[in-house]
């Protein structure tokens, strides 16, 4: 079994759209919450500090898949179990499970990468492969 | 050729992140406008309209997949052109090609359904089959 | 000592801006969702039920007013502290306490009305009289 | 008469809430928008570049005052006049007139400062005097 880590989202009214129901974006919103709260529940630093460290920046997003099967309200508490489905050599696949109690309410698969800025232009991301030290602390 | 709609969007400082480039879930907020944009564009009314004289709610999203090719900041004009790529019974295939300039940034697809409260229990919405006439007026 | 209801609020990547701090409008965003907090702490049901059986839709903003001492960035959290300053006629005044361990990060200020739908025109908001038993749950 | 630049603003779904109106914290957003486009119409470049030629990082908020008079929904477009109202030693105040129409919809005031990063810690922010040109510029 994969690490996993949780993490709880109370739905507010200002997440909900005229329809009354979460507003789709706001999961992308708490998904990259929670990959963030992942790496740092592994042990690592928040991006801040490790771009001093170590020079990375953060793991945009390379590609996203979100399944969305029951909607959820304000007043509602949904959590988001999360782990790395696959590490592949430069990108990893993370995955997002969100459920309200026995309710599955979607699943999120997101492409990452691990980036540094480029060094000849500083406005530019470059992916880099995935450190070892990462990995583990992340399995 | 399938009908398109073109959609321009101003990207702000407030839709960056950190890394200084747009937090990600911003494209699927701006692709959800472009997806109403699309509808309204082909002659349809707002949702607040459509629920009175038809008991059509929206179009909630049942998938989404999108690929970030490259990063957009703040002071860039971003252009996303949409069509529907199928319609199937209950749902259809909505795809969102966004660019800047000739950059292609990312590319969405959405399955929606068109959906209407459920009589018995209105905090519920249920899919329909896609309304001929709205196929026939955004093909 | 007025009522007091506290709501924590992590802080996330996606709610900075490219100066690294928290995007301002995100405060407003968790006053408002600290509001509501209030509310149903004091035992109010959420507006979606309160429209059903006395028709109030919430409490919308007349005005806001915010100060802001310091900057916040994500893995922080913060503590929103709230009470009801004052009640008016038809007018309430609602305070935020915004800290951050010991540090006083930001003061908020809204005056909020109770609104129905009005009978002639259901797109259109009134104020009302703030309701007695609602003003008794919450002093 | 003070320099006065106008922000266009097309209001879409997902910036409503459950009641079908613009959730207020949007407007924040909308205006701060209108602040930096009010600089970037009168010469200044992005802060990504000011950052790097004058160490200018932005203009952080140490106040705002927003009253709301009307409500707007999807599907409305809203104008946003903005000008500096005052310019004091360290801090000014920027004004936005937001309108639908003839209809005034909010206005908004603002204190901000223009802020570089403190040499000794770079994750703290300082207001530095207003620069002249800067002045001479928006004025």
């Amino acid at each position: 079994m994969p690490r996993t880590t949780l993490h709880t989202v109370d739905v507010h009214f200002g997440d909900c759209d005229p329809a009354g129901i979460v507003f789709f974006p706001n999961f992308s919103r708490w998904m990259d919450a929670a990959s963030l709260k992942f790496f740092m529940d592994c042990g690592l630093p928040p991006w801040r500090e490790l771009v001093k460290t170590r020079g990375i920046v953060g793991t945009p997003l390379l590609e996203i898949n979100t399944k969305f099967i029951k909607a959820v309200t304000y007043g509602e508490t949904i959590t988001i179990a999360t782990w790395i489905e696959e590490w592949r050599d430069k990108v990893f696949v993370q995955m997002h499970r969100v459920t309200r109690g026995d309710d599955l309410i979607c699943e999120g698969r997101e492409v990452r990468a691990f980036v540094k800025r480029d060094a000849d232009n500083p406005d530019r991301l470059r992916a880099i492969p995935v450190p070892d030290d990462i990995k583990a602390l992340c399995s």
